[in-house]
């Protein structure tokens, strides 16, 4: 990853920080989000500050990372401090010209606010500042996709090894422990969220997870599962009948499964995200089947398995050429069991591409 | 765990917080960290804000969480908000006479802060009150002593079934993925952090992770785990030489064992953080090894792997019966490798019991 072309990766983030900064009137900008730092120069640790202004950009960290940081970090100058990373930050303030600092208002705790401005000089003003490295952050780089192109792979790929296990007898849990096991084996650094594996009645709790329940005979299995590979997350659902579904199910499933193709197929640079919504949410009421579809269409994945934009109604973000958003309808009944259906795209120039290119057609093991 | 006996913890520890609220006249609480809201409630969703006052709880969760709301949490009524809780809250305000509001700001965002004071009246003053509800967690209950007993057992168990797989030609990514199954096969709900294996040099890093590294004969390798049981974590470390240790290495480990053996014995109701820290410093210093020692001697344990009290230099914090800590002494001797060893182990009025119950004296396999 310290290669010389990664290297650049962070450089150009950098760039298009400062230029989002002066559209913005924020001469100077304060990182504290560890997934942010992360994006912007490389360095992975749990905790550190990092300053970024027109002449270039520091990186705060306490001693257990000071090492770490000056192998990772990219543009930033790394500097050690061994007594609250904050307070210091405030005081080197004082070295500044700079009277307009932003911050990051939706990750710095109030605490962490109060220890920032007791050092500062009283000169400063402080400007909430949270979201812009995330709107950079919404089109990924071609060194981002590929890697989220890898998670999606390697995800498909141990979904596709584990579905022999998915028959009855086997422990929702232990297919969640087969999941992130054989994951961490092909190279990933582990499952991006704890796998949902929900059988059953229990596939009806659209944000269930696995329990130590078995699966039975002519139940419905949700699986829900993304790898993370080097800081980035893929995310796909597949369903699995376990029997010779009825004629019902089959129509239950066709519509999830055309409602989810819709969507995808909404989907091309410059479309909006309540758009890609709207397209399955027509499938499914074309079926009788909305009142059923009872979360949002998708969410964009990268550094974090939840990110901007949501595809829900009336998100209006434009998604651009390098979005990568997931496409996930599905079908709820209380009682009986649910359906979803969901890949990771990119949002290409015609069309998206699928990213977690596991099989949709051979549902059912009957 | 919702059995009646269940319930009574937690209204026990709402108890707890309303004598504490009235010993720092805080009339009302705004509990908003989900490990909180989790400990005194039993709502374990990852969004929901809790109130506490003299009259009773609510508990504010968006409708993914209605259902579980209303299943798990004990002694608190549950609301459900469809359009941002942190406003419902501030609005809810307006409906009581309290002046004086606590909230949790060591974790509340500024930006979350913003979105409270917007619907709250404006003769409310807001009091950062962060800390209180930790302050309770210092001091585990027999339910969370079990909980995390019985987490510790299963690290205990996985540590020993992965040794015979720790060996020469092994990767440190491998027995990281292995360990991590066997604790969910076990019944944990999965690793309470991504389990460090460092070999070799590597294991002078004191915050190294697993890498794609393979064992090598004649090689130091660090194994530092946990499982965690119900939201409770456990966190041991063992150290393995793989050959015959020289009567150099046999010193070196014995001189960390005996570390870590007075910083246990040290441990009793009413001693002070710092004298445990103190007792394995004292060991290392003795050995002449104290500055190859560069972090603390442990921390607390259980909602959070990292919790208060920290056993270090300086920290005046009293340990009581039923505080849960670590205790993990170690050296990093760069270009050759590190020692730790550590336990969880929970204080008792006259000795420490140690709840990870893994051998320490067979640690070489040559």
């Amino acid at each position: 990853m310290r290669a010389d072309s990664s290297a650049n990766h962070f450089v150009a983030r950098q760039g298009r920080l400062r230029s989002l900064m002066e559209a913005r009137d924020v001469p100077l900008l304060l990182v504290t989000s560890p997934v942010n730092v992360f994006y912007l120069t490389g360095f992975r640790g749990s905790a550190g500050v990092a300053a970024f202004d027109w002449e270039g950009a520091s990186l705060w960290v306490d001693p257990r990372y000071t090492l770490q940081a000056q192998e990772q970090a990219c543009g930033a100058r790394v500097l050690e401090e061994r007594k609250g990373l904050l307070k210091a930050v405030g005081g080197w303030l004082r070295s500044k010209g700079t009277t307009r600092v932003g911050y990051e208002d939706t990750h710095l705790s109030c605490a962490q606010f109060q220890e920032l401005k007791k050092g500062a000089p009283s000169r400063v003003r402080f400007l909430p500042a949270g979201g812009m490295v995330e709107e950079l952050r919404l089109v990924k780089d071609p060194a981002e996709i590929a890697l989220i192109r890898e998670a999606g792979q390697i995800t498909a790929r141990v979904f596709q090894e584990v579905l022999p296990e998915v028959r009855p007898g086997t422990r929702e849990s232990d297919l969640g422990a087969e999941i992130e096991y054989r994951m961490r084996r092909q190279g990933a650094e582990g499952a991006a969220f704890d796998p949902i594996v929900t059988s059953g009645r229990r596939s009806a709790l659209p944000h269930g997870r696995a329990s130590r329940k078995q699966l039975g005979k002519c139940e419905l299995v949700i699986l829900d599962l993304g790898a993370i590979l080097d800081g980035y997350a893929a995310d796909m659902t597949r369903t699995v009948y376990l029997g010779v579904p009825s004629a019902r199910l089959r129509r239950l499933y066709g519509s999830v499964l055309a409602a989810q193709r819709e969507a995808c197929e909404a989907i091309h640079d410059g479309c909006r995200a309540h758009a890609v919504e709207a397209a399955a949410r027509r499938v499914l009421a074309s079926k009788g089947l909305e009142q059923y579809f009872t979360h949002s269409t998708g969410h964009g994945v990268g550094l974090e398995v939840h990110e901007k934009p949501r595809l829900g109604r009336g998100e209006k973000t434009v998604l651009r050429t390098g979005c990568v958003v997931t496409v996930e309808p599905g079908i709820y009944l209380e009682g009986f069991g649910g359906i979803r259906i969901e890949d990771t795209v990119v949002v290409g120039a015609q069309a998206a591409e699928i990213l977690t290119p596991a099989p949709k057609d051979s549902w059912f093991t009957g």
